[in-house]
């Protein structure tokens, strides 16, 4: 982890409590069971995500730095370590949803440890690399947060109860769902070519691999002021979109024909309305919402059908520099505001480029557990950028790279088009 | 289910009572999360076991005959329904472990409403096919008893932490043990050939399996008096049986690579000495009591060792008749008394014979629903004789035909050897 | 091996160069590369066949008793054993298809180097037990004889061209096949239940599975005196046989789903019409001809549909005692003749019975490598009895034992229809 | 495809007779069998090659351009269309091997029946695009002459007879294999970063892939001036380079464990020493020769154990432009001549690159069934630059793009290290 200038002691403590309150508060809802039960491999439990985050700090930070610090059991770092091979064995992935011991509420008392020796840590002065590891732990914990949401839907989703992890958001009041339903215009931006910079520029925090800030060549290229929508997404569907493999990348329609795919996850028909299973339950779609959980394959497929193409991550962040990040109040998508610019661009959905999630120049991970995070997972997997409305606040910035395999559809998915000038 | 003359009233509703009394106490140790996991698809979630016995009762027994029953929520059809292609769609086997939903509590008060319905139908006169069907509802739910108990141990055995469902029993006294670690020899027992019957002869209750009662034809034979032991099963071990090809039954051998055996599911060395998972954690292996856990395969293979064979169903029966069953107090199988006889034929462990599970002579499957109960199962499967310490009391008869897959092993199955005379 | 007394001298050299010259007339129709592709890993390729065969008599009979005989290649232990583990290392099955070198003229040349030695060999007298290994050879080259051409006809059936193995046999004079068309109403013959003798007699050769002869109790039974027909399966086909799961074995409907199985192995419509997959190539399916190439689990469910049953394997040897096996001229099941009595019972297709493959009582394998020949299969396959269009001259007898398991298509499988009396 | 300005008609004649003399000769060696079995599903038999290319210029070429041609086999487009969807149904890529027949000879004379058809077209004018066309199908036939030489080699690897497919090249004198036993120290030459141009440049024939021409940005960079060699990389085996996770990328690890890998493909160690399997048979690895056979994740590794990394394909053509690719006379890759300057750079083994396969900026697929061409392998596929032993003459070029999955290990496949400047 190659951490950028750390956070001032005070700010530390607030950052840390913070985050760790927010965690709380998204697992208020769960029961000890919706909390355990692993609904796919690539999804862990909730309880899982919660015991993870408090074992980094309690890894990486307190055994290493606070004397004092009495670990809370010694059997949770075989339980909870993700995937650091420095710190030994763990129990393997797709077997995480095993653990029905410990109990979500003894993964709260474990939280409340760790907390307080946390708390008394922050108290005093802290050497600068230890400082960056706690706030390395924050937003690993915002990672997992948002992880969190996605898997819990993910299991909702499982249930032929289709169970709602929220109550429903109030619905718009009449004369503005009018309005939505006819979301406006599309309008692509154009953007000159050029050497453009990008990457983390220092302040405030970053991943390693938003960085090393650098050059990138970029030519002339045109990007749409907002995302596709459902209802876009239903005239591919319905133009036939999902049988025609001239549409798709041959490892797309073989995926298109071993998964059974025909419309985004999630979607399915009932009496001929298209719903969606979301975190307020299953219902039905606004066509005026970006489309959401599609993979990488689909949303190439889909650009290609509407004779565009996707962005790569140069030109996204070189046209998102100087944006303001906000975060969604919402736990949906939500339709783009009727009014100009480039909109949309965080807080609804992560968008699919081009790009290939690969190492910037003069790349080189950190020494030790850390140097794990994310440089091996450099192969197999596509960018997206922006942030969803499952990305807690302040975890967005222009330069996040989040990645994931081009069949993955569980996360908050999306896509803008964009094209060549 | 041909099920045989039933139980007068207030038998019934004492036994009803009775049998559902002990499933709620097989509950108690269990959290939310302990009774939702699904550890593998041939196992299912205590909480579903608890669900499903009841929808047994409200789905064959209540809703066509109690007219005053109101139904405690329709979804749970789709939920709790078992294989009974008859009676609808229903939540696929593999997946009953993604139904975080309805709790553990939802499904005991479910269990306490349909237990209010029963016992207000049961207060009166029913007719004899009703009467029936709740006789078969109390032994269809003994066997789910059996089955918590076997399926909670295989999830407990998943777990890095090795839990205990229930507390040690406590350590025999210093002499017994010693007395105990040298199991007196093994006898074999002589009978005689000829025609014999065997089947459920029609007074109390049978599954429609161990009917109809019939002649079949043995040959002399010789039987052992007591379990093949833990210690035996180690020098087995040690002897390389895992190890020899010859020794094994083609889809035996193929099994023991597949899945990488060494030795009983459940078994594994700490510091030199063999350990297994049980209902009270991972204890030692005490040498004198019955092997548990091996599959047909492996259970052929010993005998093959040992130059014995394994007793066909009819020999075992025959052997049988007469005997008192006893139900286990305790939740592992216990060493052979010290006393001469044909001992630890019930109670301890399921003992797998050679007879593949087959109609008897004139079988036919009752009309409706329950028809598909046992039928449709017999085929590629062994039958297994006597019962185990996780058999509930008033469950076991010597024409009892358990039956599982040559290669599972997570239920309570050992063997008793034979030898043709 | 628990061979029967063996055949004189000079009858030993006939049969032997007999089933020999038997096996270069079957490979005559194929080339190198027919010779070699293996289609699925239960299937071999015909190459494989030839030189397996001959390397049995190479490796059991040759080497070790026959002190003259150089040995042709001693890479081809390798190579040619089946599932010997007494043996040595092998070529693992699935990949049996590897071997393109050696060629099939090389093979050719290997089975006249081991001709010329046995020929030398079985010139001079012989000690009983190597004429009994002599004799187990070639009714071992007979059953290998048989997979041979379903083995390349299921090779056949992958190809988008349909080869034709051998010219189709000329076409039934017109009278003739409107007689054939409707088939004579199939009888149900009455045979009474009690104690009848099943199992190899001792003269003439048997398989080691085929004994004991023993004593085996029957129930009056019903059996009918022909097969099921094409058209009568076309009528179960119609009816929804494949769609309804109450029909099937669990297990069964299991493989109808995991498999989309919709008809027999090898039938295809083609403008309304059903065609077959023969040795012939792919030709219209005459009605009035046995059905075949179904497995147990079909044959299972067509006979519920039926409301009959299987017969058992006793019933079976018991109502062919006295008949006279007659080898087939056709590659195909040809219609029952129109004339009473027990029709069809060898020659056509094998009968699949509702008996799993278990050991007779007291049968124990022979010692040394030939005992590896049936016993380690005796689990998760069920008896076929009668023989086959495609089972060679001499190899057919009332007692014998064919078994595969019960999902298995591609032999020369069909059925005859039994009832309780 | 967007093919570059086409050849002259003479020209054109003479480079369709020598690449399809050529495909003639390296068929010579095969038998039917050899040339007619699949090893695997990413493995295409010799004959399907020879086919497949025929019916390129039969499809592309002959039919829609040359009215008096006369189709060989209506069939033939059903078997031998490799991924067209834009030409219709075909046999299914793993299963290609199924087709026995037409036998190797047939398929020589759907080859000259074809060459005929095209003698007689290319002896007149013929339009550009038809020009364009045939050019494109020699390009398309020599890379199939590579993979020809693969693919046989794959599958005599899995003959436990180890065939070689030619005659071993003669040894080295002495005294060369000495001096070549010590490989040369290897230098790296510094390149300096900026804006370089890639991509064909539009005389002579290229892949749609290759262009546009573009700029490209680069940091300034060293690269190897030699291959890795077998020495190099024992000495990264000796290491535990395969056992040690945190040298690998994630996915490359998991393809370590779930495939068992310890060594490169085809090494095998025999009485102590390393051996390969080559085009020679198995034979004694020489320490000084490229490494050959390693996926992209072990090149990776390799590196990462290295402490370099491997080259962008932008850094690689930048390195190349100007130099002159020459073919390889031998069938496996020779060590490093002991001359200064950039060697190896063509003729020996396909350089992994650490660039994914991606549209270059304004890449467009062509228009019609060419446009499968490339572009919709544009995802999970890494850039090999460069040539091996294996590619034919005149199919090699600076900016040519090989790609293949990360875990591919099948083609001559070595690496050329790099570094940051």
């Amino acid at each position: 982890m190659d951490v950028m200038p750390a956070a001032p002691p005070a700010r530390l403590a607030l950052l840390y409590g913070t985050v760790r309150e927010h965690s709380r508060r998204l697992a208020a809802p769960l029961s000890d069971a919706d909390a355990t039960v692993q609904s796919m491999p690539d999804a862990s439990p909730a309880k899982w995500h919660l015991a993870h985050t408090t074992w980094f700090f309690e890894t990486m930070v307190l055994r290493p730095n606070w004397p004092g610090y009495a670990v809370f059991d010694e059997s949770f770092n075989f339980l909870f370590n993700s995937y650091y091979e420095t710190l030994g064995a763990r129990q393997p992935r797709p077997r995480r949803g095993m653990m029905t011991r410990p109990s979500l509420e003894q993964v709260m008392a474990y939280r409340a440890h760790v907390d307080r020796g946390m708390a008394e840590m922050l108290r005093g002065e802290l050497p600068q690399p230890v400082r960056e590891l706690v706030e390395l732990g924050c937003h690993h914990e915002q990672q997992h947060q948002e992880l969190l949401l996605t898997d819990i839907l993910h299991l909702f989703a499982q249930s032929p109860l289709h169970p709602a992890y929220a109550a429903p958001a109030p619905a718009p009041a009449p004369a503005l769902a009018e309005a939505a339903a006819a979301p406006r215009e599309v309008q692509f931006r154009a953007f000159d070519g050029g050497i453009v910079e990008i990457g983390h520029a220092g302040d405030g925090f970053g991943f390693d691999c938003e960085g090393p800030r650098h050059r990138a060549l970029t030519e002339p290229f045109r990007l749409a002021d907002r995302l596709v929508t459902n209802g876009e997404w239903m005239q591919f569907v319905a133009d036939g979109g999902y049988r025609d493999p001239l549409l798709w990348l041959s490892a797309g329609w073989a995926a298109v024909q071993a998964q059974g795919w025909d419309s985004p996850l999630y979607w399915q028909q009932r009496d001929g309305v298209w719903h969606g299973m979301t975190l307020h339950g299953l219902v039905p779609l606004r066509p005026e919402a970006p489309v959401t959980h599609v993979s990488y394959f689909e949303a190439d497929a889909f650009a290609s059908w509407a004779g565009k193409r996707l962005p790569s991550e140069a030109e996204w962040e070189h046209a998102a520099s100087g944006l303001a990040p906000e975060a969604s109040p919402a736990l949906q998508p939500r339709p783009a505001p009727d009014a100009p610019g480039l909109r949309q661009m965080f807080g609804e959905v992560w968008q699919w480029t081009r790009s290939p999630f690969t190492p910037y120049p003069r790349f080189r991970p950190a020494a030790g557990a850390v140097g794990e995070y994310n440089g091996k997972f450099m192969c197999g997997q596509f960018v997206l950028r922006g942030s969803s409305c499952a990305t807690p606040e302040g975890h967005t910035r222009p330069s996040y790279r989040n990645f994931f395999p081009p069949d993955a559809r569980w996360q908050f998915s999306g896509l803008r088009l964009a094209e060549d000038a």
